[in-house]
């Protein structure tokens, strides 16, 4: 049922391969939920294309872009330019037995639409604590919060999650009728994010032991 | 010595934390070999960028971009047009005593450039074995090779690797002097991308046993 949901406009409308596209909430946020680091893409003003890693969080129908890597996003986008956000999990190769048939196991999220600064500072410390929260859950309540003047200097982006569209590919691998004959291996090598055991800061008093929330750290969060 | 390469240009050159920039092929080009997926940033007709994953593989100086996953893009790229490839591989998360202070560390590799499409087809056929080789090596001299209908409805695009940059975070946090007192766990979570055992496709005779290359594939490939 979830899948009935039509695209919210053609540009986002999934064209090859349509089986694999969505566009309901709940696998988009999905997602977006699982992911930790999404591409940002804008065009400067000589036309070059821009794409960067940042980090992010949802909250709602909105998702917060962290600028702060990105100090040319920073002229480009406070105007209110169109971007585009793609967060995307890699889980793994598809073996076909035809060199054409093979294919990643993957789940992507597209989000087109204009981006605007957060720029009033209570709003912008909210959702610094949103991207904190989604990124590492229970952190910010035990750390230095941030002063005004790190605020400040922190450029958060606000990008409405309404134009957007889910890509998914699951299972092994669909070859050719005639191909299945061949006597080659076919199925998939699943990928997978592991977290590893924590590292302690050099400079960390040997007395203060990791919480659980850094010993118990995984992705998916709902696992 | 190699970080004392300067950047091809202004656009490529690390803005943000300078000392994370790199210019030297040799750092380039192993994070391009070691990444599966790439973003392409594209800007299209009507101004609104995309940015699209895909895979791709390096060939000396120039990036082969698989364009199979993208209509979208083969219209827009055809001309000729500037794009962005970024490879991104996220290596943890970085806990700092402050919440200013947290980090991600990483390795990116931003390319910007003008893709073109490789339209001869022997050409894009030994384009297509190499980002087959790039993602599973010898996988292509096993599996039945692209029929040339298969060829023509494959796009390969070349980018050049001239104008790029790459940035690298490693490490523990570095917070500030007066916050290293504060009584909270300070350090990094790393985060690696693990290869799973494979998954026979259920149509696979079970005769057919997985060639080494499946059973001992890893990331990066020289481990």
């Amino acid at each position: 049922m979830a899948d009935q949901q039509p695209p919210a406009s053609e540009r986002v409308t999934v064209k090859r391969f349509p089986a694999r596209g969505a566009y309901d909430r709940a696998t988009i946020h999905a997602i977006l939920d699982e992911g930790l680091i999404c591409h940002v893409g804008f065009t400067a003003a000589d036309s070059q294309p821009f794409v960067i890693p940042t980090t992010y969080a949802r909250d709602g129908d909105r998702l917060y872009v962290h600028g702060a890597q990105a100090s040319r996003m920073l002229g480009a986008l406070r105007g209110g330019i169109p971007v585009c956000v793609t967060v995307t999990m890699h889980d793994g190769l598809v073996l076909a037995r035809s060199a054409f048939n093979h294919s990643m196991n993957y789940r992507s999220v597209v989000i087109l639409g204009t981006a605007t600064e957060i720029s009033d500072p209570a709003e912008k410390l909210a959702a610094l604590k949103k991207i904190s929260d989604h990124v590492i859950p229970r952190r910010w309540d035990e750390v230095r919060r941030p002063t005004r003047e790190e605020v400040e200097r922190t450029m958060v982006l606000a990008v409405p999650i309404m134009e957007a569209s889910a890509k998914i590919r699951r299972g092994g691998p669909v070859d050719d009728d005639e191909d299945y004959a061949l006597p080659v291996w076919a199925g998939q090598i699943p990928l997978k994010v592991e977290v590893q055991a924590p590292i302690a800061d050099a400079r960390l008093d040997p007395a203060i032991k990791p919480p659980r929330y850094v010993t118990e750290y995984k992705r998916p969060r709902s696992d």
